[in-house]
């Protein structure tokens, strides 16, 4: 039997129409460096986003469903395009502006992007790709630029500014999409094959908005500004753009200002009372703060996601600043928010800390279970681990095909029944606790047994004549795999395998400990400073490392 | 275009699995008067929600969609019948223990309830309507309670603990439902014809609790302790459980002790941080406190609704005990959860105040619109009135048919375009705060203008000379109506009309001024003990009243 409740669609048209008017007042303020900030009402942005849904569609012919895409930093002309293209029907796509060329390239011409609006500042960078952009239309720059790098391509080209000037600010007839219908695209980097786009609706920027604002979520308020130091287009800046809007919330935008000092600077400033980024910002950051304080008292919390969040770093922005980091666990498949890392209740702050350590909690609308070595699904002990899977209402289920092309469905990122596959091994605690201990392709798989190669690397690396180790799966007759551990030494360290195998007995169970040492100069690295594991097996398997066998 | 993500259903099912294994650990007190009160954990409801099921479906048969109802006060058992329900597919009624017992027969028929579960205390007043139930083939009592009272009664009697005795605790097969599927129903107690049902469903209960547990909701995480003196009976308790099984809060339940003493009693002793109820039940217990103080330093806040908070009941409450009272609006077809009057962030107590008086900011998901006295729909200025129209995903559309038939959409309660017609006028501020004026069959339509009989009531009321003061609309040739002003004198008073007129005069706009004037010895009252304007109208149109004719 239905309800009878109304059959209201969650879409990002409600979350405009909302913010502009019962949260008029609230600000985005849009960092400009050295110059007097930008500073824009909800009431105005909402009145551009109407100029803007009217230049797109009067002027640049956007109809359906078609793609505009950003290579924008995080400002104010971003929030209006975040808002307007999806209210219109139209998918926003944002580009990584950290992407090397040729990616870009693939991207904009899988999307089959008709618009790109591109932040003034980024044209020496985007006049290099625009030739190689067959599908582009229409360029818009937004913000100072200057224009004459696009001189004789052969898309017309739009001042942001001047294309909005004149046009109705109110009364736009947004359709009244379906909830299920696509808002916003965003192309995960991976490292291995063509990048893969996840195509968020209307529902799911919807309802992960809610999450965002729930009190165990990042709890905005209109008391609250928030600085979204997350790029717009890293997973839709964690969402905080639109929880903002839903909210109330006024934002706080670094613009391209992503450098320690003036991030220092503009929270000293305009006193956002969250923020929310990588741990690398955060590390940049606390090394400024340590150097030159500013006055950082307005924070009540700084998220971190992205990438595990070294305890010193919390440590060292708690005791020396007085500032709490939480660290929250997502990707670009799972919108970003999949767990939070608030400690349960009561315990004391020494209790309370594994807690803080670990990747989080999980929300009531995300699932999360953990596949085992034979495909079984694991307890929630806190010490089976197993690659995650997770379900939700704002979690992929597949990747975009490319224009008119169906989804697809990698067998490796999602399980028959529909979940997705992390590629992330950890464990839960009975109460939902998430550590993660592993790459799903890095992880030892031995005799039915996982191994995890980061914690045989950590401990390792506890070791004070070890420099770097990584820890590798080879083949093995018996177990199908074992781990590999190759170390490099500290200069002058005389250290050999068998010691260093004695230090690891000591320290992780004995069926874990790798039978198979080799010594090198270095680990080889990937582009982004990773350990590259790949190259690794491979020199291990054309036989080109030096191994010594101890059992 | 769809997107590409998961296609996961917002289900009461979703609740219940999370609350109860994430936040096993959080508690369901129940107030037992003068014994120890009874704990459970979210495990132990979430275990005892399966053996429910189970009883339900294997012992009593429940089957698709059945209406399973609960006549009983707030406890432990309430929460599970709450989870359980809906998790299964069939839809829990519950029933108002305080209607009269004509509408309870009536409404136990129209839903076709086969199953009831009622409180044990309750067996005295239940007793007398079972006879009258002929769809009820099951009774379950939960509690201790005179079972003989139900002697020779035809449908079958259960204990409750007995019924779930010995049944599996996991591992119940919960069926995929449809999230538009009909999870609860909740008669409305309305004055006028009979009671109409509304069918929440399971994205509305869904969605609803995440608004609950909005940072800018009622704020619910797992460091809170929540007391719904609300009645479960009485809009799915404000939708309380639901988010606190969502957000592992704990719930601190009063059974039937909700008496002003007992009530003061169970806060100080289990201190619970947030509580919601109704002007009636705060205003009991400020005037225990002032009498009796008790340790209330546990309440960050409490919620009020249901009706207008009078603002010295506010001041009381903070003034004399350092408790917030904050006001929110609602009603049986909102879910209830429509609007909360936190003031905008930056204001001073002064500023903030008038504020806090509104019924409340609406959240992103409510839509608010007034339709004036022409039916056009009026601007958010803070003076114009109209009758507030409401659209939402947990805002009733219809009104349940009754079994097997179809949902009914009288023309007074919805508009055309599908928006519930409140029937309360007030105005919008331009920023979002409603404010109620009056009723609409009470207000007076004069002239294409609404005057607001609440409004000359209260300023009336403000003589000290004045008793009582009710004012109705009166028939007028050339205003369409005009307000007739029923006064009644306080003992000794010899003030006449045109004195009143006088005072009147000068505090509100003269075309708002009464012509039609009258003094009764008391106003008539309806049974809830609200002015009966009914009977005035009525009295006045068959001349029955003295009235003075002042211009």
């Amino acid at each position: 039997m239905l309800s009878t409740m109304q059959d209201v669609p969650l879409t990002v048209t409600r979350i405009l129409l909302h913010g502009s008017r019962v949260h008029g007042d609230a600000k985005v303020t849009t960092w400009t460096g050295d110059g007097e900030p930008q500073r824009r009402t909800f009431r105005e942005i909402g009145a551009r986003a109407v100029q803007l849904a009217h230049a797109l569609r009067d002027e640049l012919g956007v109809v359906g469903d078609q793609r505009v895409a950003t290579l924008m930093w995080n400002n104010a002309d971003h929030v209006e395009a975040y808002l307007a293209v999806p209210s219109m029907g139209a998918v926003l796509h944002t580009l990584n502006l950290r992407l090397p060329a040729e990616q870009l390239i693939w991207i904009v011409g899988h999307a089959a992007d008709r618009v790109v609006i591109v932040s003034g500042s980024l044209l020496p960078q985007f006049a290099q790709l625009l030739p190689h952009l067959p599908s582009v239309e229409h360029v818009v720059v937004s913000g100072p630029g200057d224009l004459s790098l696009l001189e004789g391509c052969r898309p017309r080209v739009h001042a942001y500014d001047q294309l909005l000037a004149g046009r109705p600010a109110e009364g736009f007839d947004w359709p009244e999409v379906d909830e299920r219908q696509a808002a916003a695209l965003c192309y995960t980097s991976g490292t291995t094959g063509d990048p893969k786009g996840v195509l968020y609706s209307h529902r799911s920027v919807y309802l992960h908005a809610m999450e965002v604002n729930a009190a165990s979520g990042f709890g905005l308020t209109p008391a609250e500004t928030c600085l979204p130091v997350v790029p717009m287009f890293h997973v839709n800046a964690w969402g905080l753009p639109h929880a903002a809007f839903m909210a109330g919330t006024s934002l706080l935008m670094p613009d391209r200002f992503l450098q320690p000092a003036p991030l220092a600077d503009m929270i000293e400033a305009e006193r956002p009372t969250v923020s929310a980024g990588v741990p690398t910002i955060w590390a940049g950051l606390l090394a400024e703060l340590d150097a030159r304080p500013r006055d950082m008292s307005s924070l009540r919390t700084v998220i971190s996601g992205g990438s595990a969040l070294p305890p010193s770093l919390m440590k060292g922005f708690e005791e020396r600043h007085g500032i709490t980091l939480v660290q929250a666990w997502g990707m670009t498949e799972t919108s970003p928010l999949g767990s939070v890392a608030y400690p349960p209740h009561g315990l004391s702050p020494e209790e309370a800390w594994p807690y803080r350590c670990t990747a989080g909690r999980l929300p009531a609308s995300v699932e999360f279970r953990l596949a085992g070595p034979d495909g079984s699904f694991l307890p929630w002990d806190g010490t089976s681990a197993g690659e995650l899977e997770v379900r939700g209402p704002w979690i992929a289920g597949a990747y975009y095909g490319g224009a008119g092309a169906e989804p697809v469905r990698p067998e490796d990122k999602f399980s028959p029944d529909g979940w997705l596959r992390t590629g992330d091994v950890g464990t839960m605690t009975p109460d939902g606790f998430l550590t993660l201990t592993d790459r799903a392709k890095d992880v030892i798989k031995s005799g039915g047994e996982w191994i995890s190669s980061v914690e045989l690397e950590n401990q390792l690396m506890d070791h004070p004549e070890v420099a770097e180790a990584a820890v590798v799966a080879v083949p093995d007759d018996k177990w199908g795999e074992r781990p590999l551990a190759c170390v490099v030494l500290r200069d002058g360290s005389a250290l050999d395998c068998a010691a260093l195998r004695d230090f690891l007995g000591e320290r992780v169970a004995r069926w874990q400990l790798p039978e198979r040492w080799t010594r090198l100069e270095g680990v080889p690295k990937t582009s982004v400073g990773k350990f590259d594991k790949k190259v690794l097996r491979r020199r291990y398997a054309q036989g080109e490392l030096e191994v010594v066998e101890l059992r």
